[in-house]
């Protein structure tokens, strides 16, 4: 019942528009991105997520795993078979580095295309897009012959990978972590100890999964400075790259959840497993947050990717039920009551979904151009920056666009009435799958605590101060603009919000840290929003541009209603961060519960 | 795993201070309601539902309703007895006229053992509920004869009763309704048609459902002018009162949805099914209203009973799992890790809940009271009061009243980190039984409308008005003691914000019925914000005049955190009102989708 088209016009105008794409056509590492490949990548990748994964989605969700006696897992019907059609296709290579067999597309151009795929299937996307961190961890971290051993293999798809963090005393709290590594007499280590949550950890996608594992080795001290990452192959490779024994590692169970039922989410026992070091032993928190990081903007990408299958969705809804009339007198009086969509709180739900779904597209791409740029880019200067945005960008990313992620897929829902709590509809189950992203790969508290506890002091706030440099650049150009000067008089207001909320941190936070614990929160909202306002001001920006064209005059109505109903709330949020720590943190935790 | 307490002191407070229930007690209608009675109806019925209706909850969830194929219809193992405890020990008829076999028990008192009952188990206690709006129905409309087959058996809670207004083509416009009533020689009606959404359709709770039916007679003219209210047992009852033949009417599916999967949601089928029309053709939409304000009174209760539940559990996790340290030094050193109610965002989070939950029981109960009010004050003048508060009250309780409840039940699902996820933990659960409190009875954008497009305009704004009044009353009078002022000062801004927001509909909404529509929304929560900050100004106030006790020391550091993190919100909602209808509505249709 439910449907997908991916929004291709919309990502082309991102990069044209918002990205600049073409400004980096011939450096170094954009060589595969020519004009004509990403449009084939958009249409070609749109078109087999559309029609090999999004049918498998609500069957998939309704089936989920099943974990059989031997500890083995078999994904949803026809899950194995759309693998398949995904590695043999060339999906799997498409942000891949050349020298390990990959397509070397720019981060920014995969990205589009991962957008897609979640979309089309989450639960699916999930399965390569825990793979990607597999490979970025051992690119960065591994020894020349593990990279041999295992990066061609994860890039081809033949094989998956896994991260393998969490133990059930021990989420965000790294330092907690129990599973040891005993050194053995070959150099390799015997792995043992139980994680939990492990996305992917169990398949029947891949012949081999390549599980990066978090563990300590004898000594280590008690915290996350003890930590060491190894490399655990489900099945142990031999020199020649044949499949070896079956190592010592298996799926305990797999867990019941709200949501990502296609997904195999896994307990994992390791008992006495064969591993090896990634990287210096107790330097493995760095080697984690390389796969972290590529994590998070992934999972911000699932806000955007659900929120935008959740709108289409509907929209279309909105256009064929019909009930009551318009209040402004019946529009369509031939017909026993008018659509949904010429009632105004209607319209509104959609709008927001509209503003947010787009504005958040164009955020992820430009964040995707700050992880190339970061790396590729020609000038130290320019590559500076483009880390200095992509880290304090990382956070808001992940934290406000999931939190925004699960408000549109339930205000999607909302639209339609008793209908979106019925399975058979799809909505729900756009809902609950939502809701992880706001938890995994750090809670979205976690994420406002590395936006304001981190970023936001790095290097005497130069991050900060470069995105309010660009803010106010762009914003005083489209002030000259007629048709941009309201919206960017609005963003500089809300960006003043902003820098307000900044410099109170700075004021008060050293005093008292819990000030910046209280505020966060509110703090990556009030970023996000910013954030999103400065790609809509873009967006007006280049419409504005080229009137006459249907598309770009919804761009500016959109925009407008941007400025007008989403950043007004900047001035609520700055409020609630001034507030401060004291009425947040003054209640003795015993008068909680004080029934 | 997960636990429940029913908040008996808390209740106590508010019926002591924010109702001031002891200034009822020697009036007519109050006479059941000794201090004595309401004590016991609050131990011994939180006792009841913690210890018999809370240990169903999550297994209820896991196993749902199985439809048989001869239509019959199994609730959850252990559902059946405890509906033979329940109907056994007397808490069917607490809350019923004594001359049905009542126990007469004011609203006010009833709604506090129901927010029990829910919080226990919501999806249990939809089966009496619905019972109650049949009740209401009958008594209101029914004849003589009705009412004496019906209601005693309903008010034992031997029968349930549900209500049938939903088609698959007809959700709120009640005019598309297709179900026919032709009428027969003996007066009766045989109905024919399909309903869907029908809580509590089947089961096997009861020897007997009966039914209320919105249907239409022959001729009836194509709008919800032209709806009929029937009743249509599930058997048929014989004049003596003994149970007759089965009537045509059946369960012909249970629908898969998101949540309260232990409530039976039916499609069902009407095949000529003998019914009897229920006061005056063609006037079931005013019947039918009296049903739906007390469901809708009850669905608010869903959105406060989840949210004390929810919260009750994410308290007792935060304070149970360690993870990190405090910002400000670890608190308990000895241990590897603080709790995690040391963490500023978790507290952030546990005092919205709290504030919110506390503040929503105050609103809940005082509402009640005007039910009570409405019906049984002496003075006329005070009759019209309640029932002004109570119909403007009706969509804020419902409709801000669930989207904090599901506000609530999320954040304490984050509480959990990736456990909140899991189903046994039992907080996805509560998020997804929240969900349809937002949906039923009237969409939340339904009651938005209804406020701003019925209840705002009556009899000139009098009820408005009245609300005005009072909080400028208390407001006047809470500024005069240093311990309330800054509360007082707060809320009155707050109070101002609504105003302004009043005036703006009353000036604009004329000129374009869509200004209305398009700020619906923000209203409810602006007025679900200003009712709830009068009921802690009340609160605040009754706490400052008992110093020195722990649990009055926490009502006035909630009542604090409610002014300083939760009113703000109110500007920018006026804001977003003001901003009206023209961006919300300039887009065309075709244009949302423009991939």
């Amino acid at each position: 019942m439910p449907q997908y088209t991916p929004p291709v016009r919309d990502t082309r105008f991102v990069l044209d528009h918002v990205v600049g794409l073409d400004r980096y056509l011939n450096q170094p590492g954009f060589e595969a991105a020519t004009p004509d490949v990403v449009d084939a990548v958009l249409e070609e990748g749109g078109r087999f997520v559309a029609e090999v994964l999004f049918p498998l989605n609500l069957p998939g969700d309704q089936e989920g795993c099943t974990r059989h006696p031997d500890g083995s897992v078999t994904t949803p019907a026809g899950f194995k078979d759309a693998y398949k059609q995904f590695v043999e296709s060339g999906w799997a290579t498409l942000g891949n580095q050349p020298e390990y067999g990959g397509q070397g597309m720019p981060h920014v151009v995969s990205t589009a295309f991962q957008e897609y795929m979640i979309s089309a299937n989450m639960a699916f996307a999930m399965y390569p897009g825990l793979t990607h961190g597999a490979i970025a961890a051992l690119i960065a971290k591994g020894s020349d012959a593990q990279k041999a051993m295992y990066v061609p293999k994860l890039v081809s798809g033949e094989w998956g990978g896994t991260m393998n963090l969490t133990e059930p005393q021990c989420g965000t709290d790294l330092g907690l972590i129990r599973t040891r590594a005993e050194p053995q007499a070959d150099g390799s280590y015997a792995i043992t100890g139980t994680k939990i949550f492990i996305s992917s950890g169990e398949h029947d996608l891949t012949e081999n999964i390549i599980h990066l594992v978090l563990a300590k080795t004898p000594g280590a001290p008690e915290s996350s400075k003890g930590i060491s990452l190894f490399v655990v192959p489900k099945v142990l490779v031999n020199e020649d790259g044949s499949l070896g024994a079956r190592n010592a590692v298996s799926c305990g169970s797999i867990e019941h959840k709200m949501g990502i039922h296609a997904n195999s989410t896994c307990v994992m026992n390791y008992d006495g497993a064969t591993g090896w070091l990634v990287g210096e032993e107790m330097k493995g928190l760095a080697a984690m947050f390389i796969m972290m990081n590529a994590a998070r903007l992934g999972v911000g990408l699932q806000g955007l990717g659900i929120a935008e299958v959740a709108y289409q969705n509907a929209v279309a809804y909105a256009a064929d039920r019909r009930q009551g009339r318009a209040l402004t007198g019946a529009k369509e009086p031939a017909e026993k009551a008018d659509p949904l969509f010429v009632h105004a709180d209607i319209r509104r739900m959609l709008m927001e979904a509209k503003a947010l779904t787009e504005g958040l597209r164009a955020l992820c791409l430009w964040g995707a151009l700050q992880v190339d740029l970061e790396h590729i880019a020609e000038a130290e200067a320019d590559r500076q920056l483009a880390g200095d945005l992509i880290g304090l960008l990382t956070p808001v990313i992940k934290g406000f666009g999931t939190d925004m992620g699960y408000k549109i897929a339930t205000d999607a829902q909302q639209v339609y009435g008793g209908h979106g709590y019925i399975a058979e509809w799809g909505m729900e189950q756009y809902v609950r799958d939502a809701r992880i992203a706001m938890i995994y790969e750090g809670t979205n508290g976690v994420q406002a605590m590395d936006l304001v506890g981190r970023k936001l002091a790095q290097n005497g706030g130069r991050a900060v101060q470069a995105l309010f440099r660009i803010v106010t650049e762009e914003v005083a150009a489209a002030k000259r603009v007629e048709a941009t000067a309201d919206f960017a008089g609005r963003l500089e207001k809300a960006a003043g919000d902003l820098q307000a909320a900044t410099m109170w941190f700075m004021a008060n936070g050293m005093k008292n840290p819990d000030h910046v614990g209280a505020g966060a929160v509110p703090y990556m909202h009030l970023t996000g929003l910013v954030a999103v306002g400065l790609m809509w001001l873009r967006m007006a920006v280049a419409a504005a541009q080229r009137p006459g064209d249907p598309f770009m005059e919804a761009k500016l109505v959109t925009a407008r209603f941007y400025a007008e109903r989403l950043l007004p709330q900047t001035g609520s949020l700055r409020w609630q961060i001034e507030g401060g720590a004291e009425a947040v943190m003054a209640l003795p935790p015993e008068m909680f519960l004080a029934a």
